[in-house]
């Protein structure tokens, strides 16, 4: 892992928090972008080496609109910056952590994706990502 | 903002998840320090331009034992990096967040540290750090 590549938080109105977070940061975001088998809508702002990812829902049963139904607004998961994707989700499986989808999935920014099973990681949902080139 | 300094967890047991994010980063805690004044026991784990901070409670009172009692582990604040605290509060005052103690206080790993209120920015609990020069 090389670093945090970004953490995503869950809000309910992406225009509204891209702009809270462009007053945060003093620019606006970069980027949007849906996933649409994720059933999510995007915007990235550029911290530093950092990233803030905001995902909204775009359909009632989507994991984002699950978590805002149970949890409301903040902070979704964290993702890391791997190099291989697939050899460190093999060292993290020998290590006992659980996967929760075992091939890589392409998920938002150009990136293929794994995500890590809260339970296994102290209540934190990690994602690990690797670039696509 | 320069970048996001750290990633504050809140824990159950520091030596359990000392143990946990030691398998994930492949690498230990590079340092342990208590916050009397806040009631926590930290753990430091650097993740390349970045940091993880495990934050466990030493007394029943304090805001981490609170956390624990109504959320459970999970991520409990960002920290992000600036350069100069008291003219970042100014900026983001002006801006409309609301800043929980004006005055910069001592935190963990040498550092000045001032929270904003998760009901101004989205339910995140952000943490602005200035390192002590």
């Amino acid at each position: 892992m090389n670093k945090i590549e970004h953490i995503g938080i869950a809000v309910k109105d992406l225009e509204v928090s891209n702009l809270l977070f462009e007053k945060l940061f003093g620019v606006p975001a970069y980027k949007s972008e849906a996933v649409e088998s994720e059933g999510v809508i995007t915007s990235f702002f550029q911290n530093g080496p950092n990233k803030i990812e905001l995902l909204a829902a775009t359909s009632p049963g989507s994991p984002i609109a699950k978590f805002l139904d149970k949890k409301g607004e903040g902070i979704h998961h964290i993702a890391f910056d791997v190099t291989d994707i697939i050899e460190e989700v093999e060292r993290l499986k020998s290590e006992g952590f659980v996967v929760l989808n075992e091939i890589p999935k392409k998920g938002a920014d150009n990136k293929l994706v794994v995500f890590l099973h809260p339970k296994s990681t102290n209540g934190v949902l990690i994602e690990l990502c690797q670039e696509i080139k």
